[in-house]
């Protein structure tokens, strides 16, 4: 198991550019938010897409190794989301990670992504990663 | 309908931060290309999950816009990824998309996802936009 | 809007030969259980896959029509399964929906499959269904 | 590998109810057809999704038991589907699969669904089966 500032760290160092953030991380979950700025906006005052869907990919990356420990070769196998509502041009993304199940090879999770502060979900996704077969 | 220029001048104009490029575009289908930077690189020598998403979702919206013309409130409302083998870092990433169904409210299309030049698909994406139900 | 009551003889008039009974419906939310028996088993002493499908696809359906009413033109536009566990052959499949968006034209839905009485998911869906535009 | 017989043969005995035949399997790809009658139909004169979401499964499962032999534990992970056009009453189901990459421990696969003899396709699906680590 890592705990959250073991997994801020990681990503810190690997994912230098990245502009999410690690909120919560543990009991088969996870919450981390995406800065919004000029690169993630879009015409109409809203979020881009691949933003929401970094968030959510980092959210459950982040939940699984909160469980397996620092596994940096744990890849993403497939992603599916749904785009509900507009997100806010003006506030975090914020991406709630569940795990569904944490199997030996493959991990399932779901996330729930809102604009920080607003209750209605703005797109959910659910994701699969592959965990190294052989992992200390 | 809108010719594979109109499409480059409106989405440059829209969206001037993009690092994805219209090659073709016609016929239900359309083919773009993702620059591969620093930005887009991962730790490992690959490029990043939502580099090759935003190359899926802009492939689908090319495709859609060739045929329906410059409707700029056609938004994703679903896509479904699958990541089958790492990507080469040091080429574009080439998004090819097809249409499979151009409803009056709903457009349907798939993404195969190639490193340039490379034979193996990296990645396959299926997607649904919303068309909005009046246009002229 | 339509009580459970009214579903599950709307149901039971149209799709005589289900095997989907409705449990619950109302608040944006569902529950169905689906009957196991030797149609559904497979090898193994598990249940089809395709009996799980109709779980979730139900359930969406029903979690819909007690908001909107009788619609029966309402249809499955797309569905994502992840299948997590090895369900059991000896009881019931419950499905218990919650409804993410309830839009004009289009309402996505999650459903949590379980073997009924036991805690752990063995499928989890994500499904969106299309309202026909005029409805009364 | 398996040849087709072999692989119909398997099905016929441990799915003795299925009503999906296999028509052709190897190279990476299958084709099956799924029996429309009583069971499959639904109001409106068109086919039931389970039917459907059947006919996919089991186009996957023959493409990937064509490659790798008759592995009975290979299991459906993830199926997602796109339902396009309503399918013919009085046609089987077709469904075509292409492999899009055959691991070690996985498998994905597209489906594209017709109702036989017509040239439109009715809906789509994208599968990913786990392929238990040891076979022989």
């Amino acid at each position: 198991m890592a705990t959250k500032q073991e997994i801020a760290s990681f990503i810190a160092k690997e994912f230098p550019q990245t502009r999410v953030q690690v909120l919560e991380a543990g009991g088969m979950s996870a919450t981390v938010a995406h800065e919004v700025g000029a690169n993630e906006l879009r015409p109409g005052g809203t979020v881009s897409g691949p933003a929401m869907m970094a968030t959510a990919d980092v959210a459950l990356y982040v939940a699984i190794l909160a469980e397996i420990g620092i596994v940096p070769l744990t890849v993403t196998t497939s992603l599916n989301f749904n785009f509900m509502r507009k997100p806010s041009a003006d506030r975090r993304i914020i991406g709630a990670c569940k795990l569904l199940k944490l199997g030996r090879t493959l991990a399932v999770g779901e996330v729930s992504l809102y604009s920080e502060g607003l209750p209605e979900m703005v797109a959910h996704a659910v994701g699969t990663y592959a965990i190294p077969p052989k992992r200390s």
